[in-house]
């Protein structure tokens, strides 16, 4: 079987064969970054531009691990200092950039869909690496990767997601991929955190958190944002905490051996207790380590690559 | 035939046969960058230090991907984060630098001369990536490149560059350049925007636009850049694309294959409407992909090396 | 002999033993930054993370430089950039950087016994660029290379150290690293920033400056860092000079064959007058030029390298 997809914009497009693809496809890549000698020639020769619009440091710096990893060239830009601010179009700049023959643009916008407008119109292939609060994929794929590394399968499992539904990327593209690979997803948050209609999407609501976390297989906390509010009206932190964090004691209700999930940066103290952040069921950091396997799976598929010769 | 320059500091340095030199090997790197595996061993072990003492992601990108794809390594040193903003001197920046032994050095520096001022004092290559609103040669080579391209030959053509001569080292680079290369130069635009006695570098200076372009083989618009006008007094964006700017109307007083330019980036409806600027006789994008050629050429030359063995 | 340190934290932890077995790794590895390919395959697909909490260009240029003529890949992330701007914890920046499997993290931080603080958690190797006003040890030992490549030695001389020593991060390791290999450390500034018990650590204080450099045969100009004075009362700068500046005069007083060393950015008129800087006795562009050798050699050895396959 081959990758028919030239473009990762979103998990939406994504059937369950191509999910299962890139999940194999990173587990056979996750081994090369315990090696010695972490590096593989996959990529060498090509040449992938990070095109950060939205600043970034862990989700850029997962990307030009793993193009370096692979020995592509990676080259960074970052909004502040680029030609956006001298009143570029979007497509100008983009178009500019493939003038320069890249391989793979790898893009982090504010705008729900920038990704798709550029990938209607540029010949390379785009990688979203996060999109307003639309889609986020490579991390519904290392959240994907991570669970069925402890779980086996998806297949049934219940996931608990607690927190901001509508403004989180990360939401959007977990419920797609998890619903996709027939697990099951409960949603819980404030009531301006939930979007309207987002049962739409194959996951239940719960008006209580303690009922959307009862005997769930995970249990994925989602960061509080405060810089993508906007004018909902937010409640204390501390209430936030009191009605919609994670703590040991509301973690019993879970299955004993759920796991706990974090997109991160976690706000200790608010969607997590530092006891359940740092304890036994927490898999945050598994995350992130399966973040680099993805991330090197995707830039390898997207250019055709097949599997069996990507090591 | 050698290259003799260790430094390109400016087109004015260089004789009709080193620019033709230039664009040849230019030419000839112009393929690695459409192959599937874009890099050549060319620059291996080399270091290049991208010194820009002010903002640029195209030019910056431009040089990081040229020098990554001849196996150049690439440090990127920009001003914002330099030891600049501790006092030091440009020299003493400059010297430190150079005492870790990198190969080229190239620089953008608000100062017109700043480059030259150091090419005499370092041992080190320097490349001139804009100074001030004095010279920009790589541009200027990646202009004639991209006009060869299309035309054959700069001999005998006629070059109409539109807007602010006065504060464009891209005017200034492209003008030694193009004359040198036999092209006839004719220069339009606001009356405060042309420099007393720019005809000197052997270009005609014109009241109307119309007369500018009127049979011309290239139509070279400039940048309106609000943020080097100093006190010089601007006309509204909307007379200015009124009386200066470039659309399909005025387009046709130009010989029928005229080429379209602009260094980017564009100020769509002001420079250039968006229709000429995405039409057919545009070779803007053009111009970006053979800067990269162009860098390239520039990078392997100032190094020393000869034609022939460069891929 | 092996070095048997994981870390390099700081020059306190070294034994002379340590220090010397640095030293002679750096010689071995300085040719390499003359070479026409200035390259060696040792660290290769091994992965260097600067992670930078306060800005430096010099510093961690140096150690890009340093790992990329190791042929490691290195990656750059600022604070600035970071997630700490989000309200992470510096812990969990750092594990959340380790679960991506680097193999070193390079890390300047504002606080005194960051790195230490690090080191005790994570995995992965930590070279301290920086802590606060703590250390510095790659400053203070690529200072030590550099007077023993001048003095063949470094046992029995006198170093005179003179500025703002509670402020210094650098006169501190030098402190450390000089007494332990034998030399006389004088200390000599205005009272204010010279800190109470510094003799502790093996250096004399002079009230007077000309006494401090009297028969040196090293005299180390420490930098006004007006951005570390904190509360300090600060004599004028044109005061600083006239009683802690290094000038042709006063330098007459030092060994007639002193060093002139400057950790830089240099303050010129304040710290040394220009006549000093750029004088025969001055070797601040071979600290630069070592600090190279000496990173280099820091990243090898924390990885465990042996002395002997290093080219």
């Amino acid at each position: 079987m081959a990758f028919r997809h030239k473009h990762i914009l979103g998990i939406e497009q994504l059937s369950k064969e191509d999910i299962g693809f890139i999940l194999d496809t990173a587990d056979s890549f996750k081994e090369i970054n315990t090696r010695d000698i972490k590096k593989v020639p996959t990529l060498r020769g090509k040449t992938i531009i990070n095109l950060f619009f939205e600043a970034s440091t862990r989700t850029r710096t997962s990307f030009e691990i793993a193009g370096k990893r692979l020995s592509a060239d990676t080259i960074n830009i970052t909004a502040s200092s680029s030609s956006v601010v001298k009143g570029e179009t979007l497509e100008d700049t983009a178009r500019n950039i493939e003038a320069m023959h890249p391989d793979i643009i790898v893009m982090r916008h504010s705008a729900s869909g920038a990704p798709h407008y550029l990938a209607d119109r540029l010949d390379c292939s785009i990688i979203n690496a996060g999109d307003g609060a639309h889609e986020h994929p490579t991390q519904a794929l290392l959240d994907m990767l991570t669970i069925r590394q402890h779980k086996g399968s998806l297949e049934g499992l219940k996931v608990a997601i607690i927190g901001d539904i509508t403004h989180s990327r990360v939401a959007r593209s977990d419920i797609y991929g998890l619903t996709r690979m027939g697990a099951e997803v409960r949603l819980a948050g404030p009531g301006t955190m939930i979007p309207p209609g987002i049962e739409r999407l194959g996951a239940k609501v719960y008006a209580d958190m303690r009922e959307a976390i009862k005997g769930a297989d995970v249990v994925m906390m989602l960061r509080i944002q405060l810089e993508r509010q906007g004018k909902t009206l937010l409640p204390t932190l501390r209430e936030y905490a009191k009605f919609y964090g994670l703590n040991p004691r509301n973690l019993t209700l879970a299955a004993p051996d759920a796991l706990v999930m974090h997109p991160g940066p976690v706000n200790r103290g608010v969607e997590l207790s530092s006891y359940v952040a740092d304890g036994g069921q927490s898999v945050i950091l598994d995350q992130v380590e399966n973040g680099v396997a993805v991330r090197m799976a995707a830039l390898y598929l997207v250019l055709g690559g097949e599997q069996g010769d990507n090591a």
